[in-house]
């Protein structure tokens, strides 16, 4: 639904809610997917909100509040009761019910698990005790799992069953499991209809089964699912016991939402939404960040201070400062930039710190040396000191060597440390590469003038 | 399949190669799925490659093919016939078999066509004509649909023919046409089965199909993928007709590229492969963005030679030439990268230009405030000279509203201009900022200069 379709329905339903036609706006909201009516929700006031909110369909109001963005989530959460909360997430697959739980404040939380019966009550204890953003904690318990001593008779009879109790709409694929429920293969629900009723469904199982472990991070499950084009991947615990399935459709959000915290690492925005309004709320989101360049922009000027004599001296020195710091910055997030992509498919692991130095370098050489000979020429020609071109020119190649190394090696290092390797793409590190860069810069052109 | 057991697997089929014991060797590479071959490929060397693309069996080649990196499926494709080529993309579906077809060039592409009968050589030549980021050319043909006309036991035999001439294994939703191939609804695999054989296929579909056209963006697709949790979704033609199907698991493909792409255009990269061996072609890559740095960066030297004469008159200006072009350059990236990230998911529209400004403005001027009030306070205290600190912080508040202005502007009108708003983010802009805030900063600073 684009944009301006969600303005004209916002319009229409200001005027339904105005004119209280009650009839027509439950027409109108039948005929929306919860998605949308989720979308809807941020542009409508308080009034229309509560309104809509009461005349939605029992049946959909659990998959507009899984659709609504965080803050609206939060704010319809506040108004509902903790019995209405848990009705609600009863209706909910537990892996949506868990991310509701988890919003909560822990006081409610814990009225709100009170009221679940006491299945229900263990499951989201279970899954609320996984990390956020590993395998254990998008993972649903929702999983249609057979026997491998069942027979084909004996295993659509435990589908269905699991079909009615759970109430799951999507079986993706079927999984075998033995007594203990160790993870031993897994069957096409296909495979399950034209095979004969009484074939063990040992014997029809593929055995190879492509699994991760609950505390597998969820990146590494999305390459997974990605590389070997899966539409649900089972979830296992230390003694290979399944635990539960991944889906397609939340590995999709994951990598939205993965690509997303790339770029607002890059970025230094921290966790803002696009979608927030609030100025303050976003300037407090920023402003860490801006307040590290501005310390960062401050060393700079220390180190600019301390070389005052030969900025005065040669006041042109000055003139460069600029090339040489985004050189650097910019030849250092190229080679960032590329291994923070490599570590994320998989193409460059945590080994090959070596080996992609050696490459960065090869490359930072040929590129320095081509900008390198452009800056000196042009140098030499303009100020006409060409061993002050010559200089400079030899400053660059060694600025864009250096910084190429760092953006290259760093990413692999945050990468170990089990931090984001995006990191390396952000301020942060910028700012240290504006810093190094003087130095040299300075440094050296400073030495060079006292030698003459 | 982690790096090590790679390299580890790399090592036992060198050996075996060596060592010649071919039987070994079809062995291990049968207990491999296609996509690992693939990601050993690279590893290999020429004569090793060689040997285990002849030993793998030949229903297994087009999978390997399919998912080698651009790179070697060039040089595997370059070993290949036309006539190979034509038997490898005949069996494959018609999205992958369009994407090799696409890779070669296009005397060679002519010939393996050529190769394919009259039928599949329209397909692929229908395929080829679609833009390469479009619905149409990322969609397959091998759809499953059936009549609206069709009762449920015609329709189950229909699809049964499609899965024998097709081969086809993964059949996500069945869609429904009418007699001119028009797309009129979908209904499920399970409502087939469940139905009585008589039941117009019409009763059971779902009227309300989510739908794109064949010239929609493939990051829209992804975008409706996500949010409405879609296996599969049809693409349709101008007059509505059935064209193809996009499946979930491209979509996954679609959404990593995408993410790719982001980050090769923020750092200037270009299409450069994190596998790309080669010093010589990635420092080709990389280097016009470099390029255009150096020339911004020439252009801001341009301008403190402008102001020389302010310079050297009061030599701590240049001390914050950093400060001043960072805090723009990160100030201007986090506005952008917000409104990448909201135009991305469709939080931000293209019409939203003012409310996003007049949002940014207000961030801005809670930001600049604060951290032109530390700036001065430092200034004043540093150099003894109040009246400058003032001035310095004032002129970084005006810097961060216009860079944070520009940021949110730019990738709007990018957008609306069908450019990658990403774009925004790039070198090319950031060298901009820096030359506009340079402006500013000696701008206003020599004009105060000449008043005392």
């Amino acid at each position: 639904m684009t944009d301006e379709t969600l303005n004209t329905l916002r319009q229409h339903i200001e005027n339904l809610v105005e004119s209280g036609e009650v009839e027509e706006l439950q027409q109108v909201l039948a005929g929306l997917h919860p998605s949308d009516i989720a979308d809807l929700f941020p542009r409508l006031g308080r009034l229309e909100q509560n309104f809509i909110w009461d005349l939605l369909p029992e049946e959909v109001t659990p998959d507009v509040l899984v659709e609504l963005d965080e803050a609206f989530q939060e704010k319809v959460l506040d108004t509902l009761t903790e019995g209405e909360i848990g009705r609600l997430i009863d209706d909910m697959e537990s892996d949506d019910a868990a991310d509701v739980v988890g919003a909560l404040d822990e006081e409610k939380a814990q009225k709100v698990l009170n009221t679940l019966d006491l299945e229900a009550r263990r499951e989201m204890r279970a899954l609320l005790a996984y990390e956020e953003d590993t395998a254990g904690g998008i993972m649903a318990l929702e999983v249609a799992a057979v026997r491998e001593t069942d027979n084909v008779d004996q295993a659509i009879h435990r589908l269905r069953e699991f079909h009615e109790t759970e109430g799951v709409e999507d079986i993706y694929t079927v999984y075998v499991v033995d007594n203990d429920g160790v993870l031993k293969g897994a069957v096409s629900l296909r495979q399950l209809i034209l095979a004969k009723p009484e074939v063990p469904v040992r014997d029809l199982m593929e055995p190879n089964v492509i699994s991760v472990d609950t505390s597998t991070d969820q990146e590494e499950v999305a390459t997974l699912v990605r590389k070997y084009d899966l539409l649900s991947i089972p979830v296992v615990d230390d003694h290979h016991r399944l635990m539960g399935r991944i889906t397609v459709d939340d590995v999709v959000d994951v990598m939205a939402e993965e690509a997303e915290e790339d770029l607002s690492i890059i970025a230094g925005t921290g966790e803002e939404n696009p979608g927030e309004t609030s100025a303050l709320r976003t300037s407090r989101e920023r402003l860490p960040w801006l307040l590290t360049g501005l310390l960062g922009g401050l060393v700079s000027a220390v180190v600019l201070q301390h070389f005052q004599e030969s900025l005065l001296q040669v006041i042109a020195l000055a003139f460069f400062v600029p090339v040489i710091t985004a050189m650097g910055g910019n030849t250092g997030i190229q080679s960032s930039s590329i291994v923070v992509r490599g570590l994320a498919t998989g193409e460059i692991g945590l080994g090959d710190l070596l080996p992609r130095i050696w490459k960065e370098l090869r490359v930072a050489l040929l590129n320095g040396l081509a900008l390198g000979l452009v800056l000196a020429t042009i140098v030499a020609l303009w100020l006409q000191q060409p061993h002050l071109g010559i200089l400079i020119g030899l400053i660059l190649l060694l600025n864009i060597l250096i910084a190429t190394v760092l953006g290259a090696t760093v990413p692999i290092i945050l990468k170990r440390l089990d931090f984001d390797p995006a990191l390396s793409m952000g301020p942060f590190v910028t700012t240290a590469n504006d810093i190094i860069g003087l130095l040299i810069y300075l440094g050296l052109t400073a030495t060079f003038l006292s030698l003459q």
